[in-house]
């Protein structure tokens, strides 16, 4: 079958790999009904942080069971099912209090960039639909695999309430997402800092309600007069660099809380700052399957459209392409047809 | 007037000084019923930080108004009155969201280890108590103004809630009202880290449930031990330091949140590690204007006794020797008498 690798920085090949094996009995196979890239494959692409080479590329997946473990017991073939690009037991401690993505078993899922792919821990990662999707709502299902559940723990994280103001920053796919997810928990305004005219659009359509093009200064500027000079009730960071946590602490009023969710590249807080500041902070690798049943009814119900987020569609076979139309940001994020 | 100041760290004198006199119109005077020493004090006494010499020392107060200026209109001269050490105008959008200690207009109180001193924004700072109380709550209704405002903070911030299982780090008299404030909050578990008989009993008096005396390492796996290797749902920080704010992030389980009232000195966070160990923060010097009404109630109605904090009392001439006391340890909290 194909299978998508990295080599070394901006060196991604698709090529013909082994089929994925059930290695252990709580082990799921499934074939994927679609493929996507994330913009966390684009740390390692651009050089950031070491990896094992080749790396086995793809944690974002929904599609059909194909086969199951001995002790699998709440999904089986034939079902179609969506899973969380965190891998857990969902009944540890951690997991029961909402946490699955510091699951004591935490795994982190590999080698969805592919027709089939292995999915551990099965029983506590998958979720399973009713009946087959129809295919129009399939990008939809595999957003709720990790981007739009990770928007969404941003504005959960952030306390994003009935009312509430709320920035986003970053215009990524996360960050897109984060602005839905905003505006179904009931924010009422919702500013999205964006500078590239498609995803301000695409912003507006999920919800957001103002948009600023400056960063820095200006753009905190522009945050302040906008709130009255207070700030946001609630921040979402959908970056991870030190340049967008600052405009996060920034834009934030005292008391509220920035939900972080952009794996820190090189960011350090510093302790005074934050305390004076009284900047509130959660983040981390989002629990996404806390969220995925109410995340795939809301899709089945199509009361949202997550999958608008992918503005282009590639060959499995092409993935390679798809990396580099990410990495130069002519494509918001790629969808790989399997 | 005595009043108390600051040449240089460890040199505390308390001297004739001139009386405060009304300044603002927004300013009232008050005639404390007595003052005491503050652990934030001990910051500059023991050479950290540069201030400006000589530094006129004390922002918790209590006591009876005796002038106020014209724009002053919620207290009058002979009203008994407690107040925030962070001073609000209680009207902006930072005090309406609860977060009075970010005011707009905030300022720092002072001049409060003396007979008489002025409180900048009484209006929107100091409450009026019905009628004077009875000499013995006035321990308690000291402590209101600063130390147990600041511990119940840092477990609102924390957000515990009734069966939660909370840890506190650091067993000065902040650390001591976060047991006391955990506890009226319905924790059911509370993990004092103390390792000095004296403030172990306070702890246990003040609702403690357990005590651990390690440090470091063996007081995370105590800690670990005592909760299923889970951490706890709440961590009150209490004291300010890398070490102690790392024996906090350590011992708080994913997803719970730290309150962290001790001011950082030298505390750095680094972003990785608290994105992948998701630990939620908030801290920052107490909003205790927004707890005050409450906190007084529980006062007067004799269903709290922050006041058994002070184990040394002394005459407000002697203010020096309780600074001593206290940067010995052999205190932990000095209420001076005026």
């Amino acid at each position: 079958m194909l299978g998508t690798l990295m080599y070394a920085p901006g060196q991604v090949k698709v090529e013909d790999v082994a089929e994925p094996s059930l290695l252990k009995p709580t082990d799921a196979i499934i074939k994927l009904a679609a493929s996507c890239i994330c913009g966390s494959d684009l740390w390692p692409y651009r050089g950031h942080g070491d990896f094992a080479q080749p790396m086995s590329m793809g944690h974002e997946y929904c599609g059909v069971v194909v086969a199951v473990g001995e002790a699998v017991c709440t999904v089986k073939p034939g079902q179609f099912v969506v899973g969380s690009f965190c891998l857990s037991d969902n009944t540890c401690p951690h997991c029961q209090y909402g946490f699955q993505s510091s699951c004591e078993q935490r795994e982190f899922m590999s080698g969805a960039q592919a027709e089939l792919a292995r999915v551990p821990l099965a029983d506590g990662t998958l979720v399973a639909l009713e009946a087959h999707p129809p295919a129009d709502l399939i990008p939809s299902l595999l957003a709720a695999s990790d981007v739009l559940g990770t928007g969404w723990y941003a504005a959960d994280a952030a306390r994003v309430q009935p009312g509430s103001t709320v920035v986003v920053v970053g215009d990524g796919a996360v960050g897109l997402m984060g602005v839905l997810s905003a505006r179904q928990m009931g924010a009422t305004r919702i500013i999205a800092m964006s500078r590239h005219k498609q995803r301000q659009e695409l912003a507006l359509e999920f919800g957001a309600t103002d948009i600023i093009a400056e960063r820095g200064e200006d753009g905190i500027a522009a945050v302040k007069a906008l709130t009255r000079h207070v700030g946001a009730d609630a921040v979402l960071e959908c970056v991870g660099t030190q340049q967008s946590m600052a405009q996060a602490l920034a834009c934030a009023r005292p008391g509220s809380m920035i939900g972080y969710v952009g794996v820190p590249h090189g960011v350090e807080f510093d302790g005074q700052q934050l305390f004076f500041g009284q900047k509130g902070m959660l983040g981390g690798p989002a629990p996404v399957r806390r969220f995925l049943p109410d995340l795939l009814a809301l899709i089945e119900t199509r009361k949202i459209n997550p999958g608008r987020v992918f503005d282009l569609e590639l060959p499995l076979a092409d993935a390679a392409a798809g990396y580099r139309a990410m990495d130069s940001r002519e494509a918001i994020k790629v969808l790989l047809r399997t």
